[in-house]
């Protein structure tokens, strides 16, 4: 991937910051190309058919790209919309979405997020109701990323009224139906690059075909792919993170103040050093998670911690870091400033830390029985 | 000036800041028509003749301002660029310079910090070689805020080679003159409305009776100067982060997660009640030290305590607040957002943490003897 | 005071720390006679009759006795047993117990702690019936500062089964009344030389003269008295802070490591900058604390606040300090090992730190409406 | 190992911590004939020529001795003071104090530390002069853990002039020879089972031969010694966080506060989990330390970053849980005090967190080149 990140994606990002979006389609063919996006697929869809820790390598090496919004929308496309697809899907429905969303032939979005229900799962209220062979779909969905140039979503919508985790489904929503509407791109804090739309659905009708696995298991299916997405969202900041250090280290080493370099400041080469080793700590974590994970065991427990660390700690390392380039660290120019944007999302996406903290408690046995 | 931010300024802000800078010179005019650009200069130049402790509630009162960086730009024009010049300049020279900008008739900026010297202020480079009764100034200045609007800058320039806190002199110079080249508008993280300059200086010839005070006295006035600009940052972002307090809390009343508000969750409302219990230690801190000051004492401890922790404790408050806003947090159409961005600054600009740091230690007579 | 501490106190501090207790008759009466025990009480009952500030002042000069739990007990005595009875109490009581407190000639202990009720004081158990003209006591009191020296108890007990805000009563018990039994001295993490107490009450009878004020208004009246309780603890602590700092300051200027004075490492003098800096604004914010109250607000907020943040930064304060002592600082000769282990207490006794957060959010308007 | 701990040690705990000793020959007997002095040590000297990993495991599993002293000793003598003799001493020195060492039967202690090098290590003064075939030793030593009771102790000394690094050795000094004089036991805010001395050599006479490995090697030695150190310091604390956490989690859960078990406070349960993801990150960074170690990989920077973490996290826990048990955790007789009192060492000794930084810096290249 190292040649295609720098080759291909390193040179336009400043633009492509600039301009609040990448050319997905475009980006995901070369990556596709590659194999770079379905590497824990099964081959007959394209993937390569290696375990997760191969996509975990992957999720590290993107994060050698010089902001976060691509990286994120290449993990939406392999490892937070597909995985329930690729275990639970149909043949048929593999044939229709997953195989060419590995080739990189067409974008995939995830529809999960909405107005009133962010972190909070359960609470979504998007409706698919089953009219004949057609579910109709009725809602919107807030945070899509990839949404304004996605072909497809991985929808999760209520198909009956039963409790709150059975009652969910997840289903693939081609875009250009009917009754889609983007309604509009979201300005952000960062990840600049990567579009995130708000989405409509007024009475879109899709084949019930399009369900992936048993209706009402939408919940814990999306529960699973969590997993993977977080693992992921922990690899892939590591290396922006070792990154940010080790520019860190070269800007302050020819940088002087008060005579000598700014590096050489204890407090400076003290505070690198601490930042470094909650980086070893995390890198260690999720080598341990993974390690668990692809030997079949159940890491939601370690998974959440992973993802909680690693959005706390990449807060605290740009800002960090950020203090030791002085007024460069203020100016848009730099990488860690771009990183002080972008990561702050790791804490909020994806489950914010206080969901973290919550399945944490869950797995402790620490949370009040009502 | 309640009214006049409600009505004047923070209808505007929005546009301002996708802008990039704001009308200096219309906004000045209005706030120098109500007196608040010159509260505690002397009556003769057009100041309010008061203490420090009401430019400090003016301070206070601008932290209304729905961004940072107008009050910046506010703050440079009647606390930070022309303290000096109240206290050292000619009669000739204030009503050259201090009047008009008092009036809001003329924009001020301020010339310190450069590409090599942020803030190590004894480091910088830029030369003002007496001939004649002229000075004759090369080199260049860096981060300068209002810097692309401004009609004037109090510079600090080395007149001679002496020892480096003994060969500065602070002069006022015209920005018209020839040889002044504003290179470019500095894109930043935060502060967009307030236009950030690189400004370079080709042989520009300004009269002796420009410089302010005695000659070689410039560092000395300029660490003066420096304690009102400290005072005055403290000041103004502790409204700030009242109102950020506050609009989370009101946000987080009517977001609802888990079946109840956000707020509602003991580990958000406990955290909101110790960043408010950190504002009012700084605020409390802040009191003192003016309380102090307006006697007639240094306060440089007690300032550069007040400048380091409103700056930790805004990086620290708006990192805290914005996670409880979620993925509203993470758009750029909040407050908190733009506090996030903004408030990053307070850290770096005016002499960094560690200079304050430095500076703290130095009076508790801590740092290394040569 | 200074002299008293350093002749009568200091001196043998060490020994009463060994002993697990100090002689408090025989301190309390100097300490009385010089008038350190009733500095804000009315003069008839032998007070100095000043404001509360001046009790500040006594309680910041006691901060330099050289443990906390002697501090801690003279505070018991002078500002945390007695001020509901200097307010509320008859001439009577006041002359039979307030008088010979101040004089130091009577050693007081404050009942609210229980075994299931520390920092929930709405929750005691104790109750105290009446029959005839007399209450008749049973239960039984935790945490008795003072316990096994004690003359009396200023003791909160239920008086009625009412609502529990209402239905509480302060009382003044002699401690040599039949019924009332002195369980166990409590061995504790720190504080030494004060004694701890457990307290049983076995159908004790006590003449219903005895009574604080009006029955039913024990609760409120605590809540007043914690008031005073909290500021003294917050004004005791920064004194012994300051010491601290100093004592650090000079071990590790003449302390060598790696060539140089532990003190000349950078991470050293700028962590003590920014303890020094923490201590200033708890210094600020509890001055601004008294000044409010004796004007007669109600400073509850700001009261909780100050014990707060002084429960906090004792902790980080102790542990920060200790660490630059190296060896020396895990001995038990030095002052620093026994701040670390006294000072724990501030964030737990008087009302936690959670309950003070609790008691801040009910300021801020952001606990849950039932 | 459990049994052992749970029939022979934690019943006695409590009077060895009261008596300020322990009796560590019948101790190390018993451990000794369970093989677990030696677990990676050679079996033809006893040990059971296992892998360093499994060292890690027995060092686990004695964190569940319910206070941090006797670990501490155990460690002395069978990870600290024997690796260097393990891996560079001469059969016959290795069956005159390594086999007894790991049979048992012999208590060992390392003197390294000394009162003006603690941390730096570089430092010390005490001289072994060699004359005809004995060395003479003369100087002291501090901190000595075991100092009162050991039968040898491992002893650092300066064999000659030159550079500090280069100049000392690692010689096996039995401690009834005649000049050894073990002066004082030290008084310590924790670790009280456990002994520490200052021990003084007063020209005090050991048979060349009982140099381990080469002469001017011992700052070496130290080092690779200070590895397993360091690892086995980790590990050991790790389970007994896992200890104080789920001791916490079963107190609160039956203590009740405001109506509601202390544990069902969110921001209780979310501390306890936030807490949880450290210990997690700890644990796996030392198990990846650990198998790159037995791979025979150099992990000085992550041991010295395992250990850095340890001290940090261990101060950070203690604190934490202590809170949560109210005014039970200010009394001496629950785990979670000793804990706060006894981890505080780990920060300080075998290389204080300032030590571990500059080695963690110096293996990123950040140190001031001279």
């Amino acid at each position: 991937a190292m040649l295609l990140i720098e080759q291909e994606i390193n040179p336009h990002v400043d633009q492509w910051e600039a301009e609040g979006i990448f050319p997905a389609h475009k980006i995901f063919k070369l990556l596709g190309n590659a194999g770079f996006l379905g590497v824990n697929k099964p081959v007959e869809y394209g993937g390569l058919g290696l375990d997760f820790s191969y996509s975990v390598a992957v999720a590290e090496e993107l994060g050698n790209i010089r902001c976060g919004g691509i990286p994120m929308a290449i993990g939406v496309q392999s490892d937070m919309a597909t995985p329930a697809l690729a275990r639970f899907g149909s043949d048929e429905l593999k044939k229709e979405f997953l195989l060419p969303t590995i080739m990189g032939d067409k974008v995939a979005c995830l529809g999960v997020s909405e107005v009133g229900a962010g972190s909070d799962v359960s609470s979504i209220k998007t409706k698919a109701v089953k009219k004949g062979d057609e579910y109709v779909i009725s809602g919107g969905k807030m945070w899509t990323t990839n949404g304004t140039q996605a072909d497809w979503m991985c929808l999760l919508a209520n198909t009956s009224d039963g409790p709150p985790h059975r009652n969910k489904s997840l289903i693939c929503l081609p875009m250009n139906l009917p009754g889609v509407k983007v309604a509009r791109k979201i300005t952000k804090l960062g990840m600049w690059s990567s579009d995130t739309a708000e989405v409509f659905f007024d009475d879109v009708r899709v084949p019930c075909r399009n369900l992936i696995g048993q209706e009402g298991m939408g919940f814990t299916y999306q529960m699973l792919q969590f997993q993977e997405e977080r693992l992921w969202a922990a690899a892939n900041v590591v290396t922006t993170m070792d990154n940010i250090i080790q520019e860190t280290i070269q800007y302050t080493q020819q940088r002087k103040i008060f005579n000598q370099p700014v590096l050489y400041h204890q407090a400076v080469h003290f505070r690198l050093a601490e930042l470094q080793t909650e980086v070893e700590c995390l890198r260690s974590l999720l080598y341990n998670a993974i390690a668990l994970y692809i030997k079949g065991n159940d890491v939601t427990k370690l998974a959440s911690m992973a993802k909680l660390k690693a959005g706390r700690l990449a807060r605290e390392l740009s800002d960090s870091c950020l203090q030791y380039w002085g007024g460069m660290g203020f100016t848009s120019d730099v990488a860690v400033s771009r990183f002080y944007r972008d990561s702050r999302l790791i804490s909020i996406g994806g489950g914010a830390d206080e969901v973290m903290l919550g399945i944490i408690c869950k797995y402790m046995d620490t949370l009040p029985k009502k």
